[in-house]
């Protein structure tokens, strides 16, 4: 077999393993609920529908780091960890959707929304959307608990002042930080001085979504498998600026990408008043009043599509679109030359260049 | 010294062993926090604003159910498992208060509302009760995360496997899967058949106050301790009955109880339209063109005075209020009879026996 076909049949090993893992657990989870009663059945119904899909970018960066670091192929404790990264980005999707008002995920309903519709269905009384929210919020937080319970799983290599441990908790707390930058920045951005929105961006991104999705998966995989100290350093180098360069194409698709390919509806980014890197370019590219226009419009829920296309226009006019797809080339370029200097051998190696494209030129 | 004296210093000091633990331990996270912005300080800060109160009933009966089956005094595991419990409550609250629309939270303002008014007086854009809501969810995200974190410090005893992380994590779904009931109860409670709401309202409280509060915790205790599973059995029958009256109790508070006391505005849980077990008695119990009516106002966010004092004349009239009574007389009754069928020395006996008479008699 080929690199890349072996890459290939390991993958599918393992993404199948985590599939069948987490089938398992909430299976067991969804027997507890229904001790409980059955109306609760919905809850785990709405995990198992969200961990089914995905890109298992997480689960993906974990397993080659462990790989990478002399774990063997078919390990069940990777299995393990690449479920409870699988959970801890579905708890965190639940309520990124509340937070962002989302109404779809995935291209089907998000949590909230499907607890509000089924609200609708049953006729019940009160406020449907109030209702979802507060399922959401419950599901989401079942979702944490289930997150942990499965990275506890894995035993003594998890184990409170284990390297994995340290690394799963600095992940859970960084990211939650992130994710207040982020909201933080849709109120009080329109407020600060326009000459920081660039570096408060970054600092966003790096939080919210570098160190989450690529930075300490590939870590927590590492240490599992007791990657010496170098190694981390090294796989940071190359893992922190490629899950920048991720997140900005990802506030790119988020206003320019097709709606069709995301399964987001165009422009809900702007609609969100998400001021990602490429909105902080625009706001200290563009003239006076197109950066006041943009100040103006950004969280406006009900934002038309002709707006959302002179925010475009503007965006792409004052160079803020190139100068995000410049920094995203110059951070790929930053990530891929560490990645080559890693002491890998050629399989985890390869795996992870292929991986680190897909993630930085995607579509969707 | 007496016991009842020799109870009060063990207890103060373990107490104090946990408020002590609590502040290392949010310390060391708030160093986290700052090295990513000081913009992230208030999600620390409200946490430990709400840890420092409260009364300690969870960490207490985890305590004295540790001291009970034959765990040490002055043991720092226990006080670690007090701390967890204590996180996992605040978690809970943060965002029970989101889904209750509760704006007070022991005599001060709940997360959601110190958030919306940091909003405020910053004069930040957009919506101060979103931005509230959404920073309060993650604060809460990262509560729940911290309560684990906390709770894999104690180590080999609470090791994946373990009776107490079974407990530990069985503990954490019921409460999730109970207060799902009890939104649900609230929408589909009205168009459900009436002759089930007392005995819906009863499986509510069991998952979501009374396995929590008091079954879960105590029996977490006695499994970090070696507790034999008789002494467990023996620990549910005292400790379930016990919690349930100890959520009745606090129905009852919640639609009689003096403001002054309470710290909660009066008539607040009938505003919640929470259908607690003394509604489930008036529904029943009411002449029908009152039961219809209490279906009309339970939920309404504007109840005014003279509609909480109505609803409160009409759950008084029906017998209601009575049969609730009698109810936590008789689950105390039980709860009470199994404590002294408990094989316990006369010092943790003796605790247990204070901590459940002032659950069930409090005004607050």
């Amino acid at each position: 077999m080929t690199a890349i076909s072996l890459i290939g049949s390991e993958q599918t090993e393992f993404i199948g393993g985590v599939a069948g893992k987490l089938h398992e657990f909430l299976s067991g989870q969804q027997e507890l609920m229904a001790s409980v009663s059955p109306d609760v059945e919905p809850l785990i119904g709405s995990i198992s529908n969200l961990v089914t899909g995905g890109k298992r970018l997480r689960a993906l960066m974990c397993y080659w780091g462990w790989r990478g670091a002399g774990g063997p192929a078919g390990n069940p404790e990777i299995v393990t960890a690449g479920c409870a990264l699988e959970l801890f980005q579905a708890a965190a999707l639940i309520h990124d959707d509340i937070i962002d008002r989302s109404d779809t995920r995935r291209g089907g309903p998000s949590v909230h929304k499907r607890f509000s519709q089924l609200h609708e269905v049953n006729g019940w009384a009160l406020d449907s959307g109030r209702f979802g929210d507060a399922a959401a919020i419950l599901t989401g937080d079942l979702c944490l608990s289930f997150s942990e319970e499965s990275f506890t799983e894995i035993g003594a290599r998890a184990a409170a002042g284990s390297p994995a441990r340290r690394i799963f908790n600095v992940m859970r707390a960084e990211v939650m930080a992130g994710q207040y930058l982020d909201i933080l920045e849709e109120v009080a951005g329109p407020v600060r001085d326009r000459a920081g929105s660039v570096a408060r961006a970054q600092s966003i991104i790096r939080y919210k979504s570098a160190k989450y999705s690529t930075e300490h998966p590939l870590a927590l995989g590492g240490a599992l498998a007791g990657a010496p100290a170098t190694l981390l350093e090294g796989y940071s180098q190359f893992s922190l600026p490629l899950g920048e360069a991720f997140q900005m194409r990802d506030d790119v698709l988020g206003v320019f990408g097709d709606p069709e390919t995301t399964g987001k509806p165009a422009g809900d980014d702007l609609r969100e008043g998400k001021r990602t890197v490429l909105v902080g370019f625009a706001i200290n590219q563009a003239p006076r009043p197109e950066a006041d226009y943009l100040d103006r419009m950004l969280g406006n829920p009900l934002l038309m599509e002709g707006e959302v296309a002179e925010i475009r226009r503007i965006i792409i006019e004052c160079g803020a679109l190139e100068a995000t797809e410049s920094l995203i080339g110059e951070l790929s370029r930053k990530a891929f030359d560490a990645l080559e200097r890693l002491p890998l051998q050629d399989l985890p190696l390869t795996a992870l260049r292929q991986l680190a494209e897909s993630a930085v030129s995607r579509a969707a």
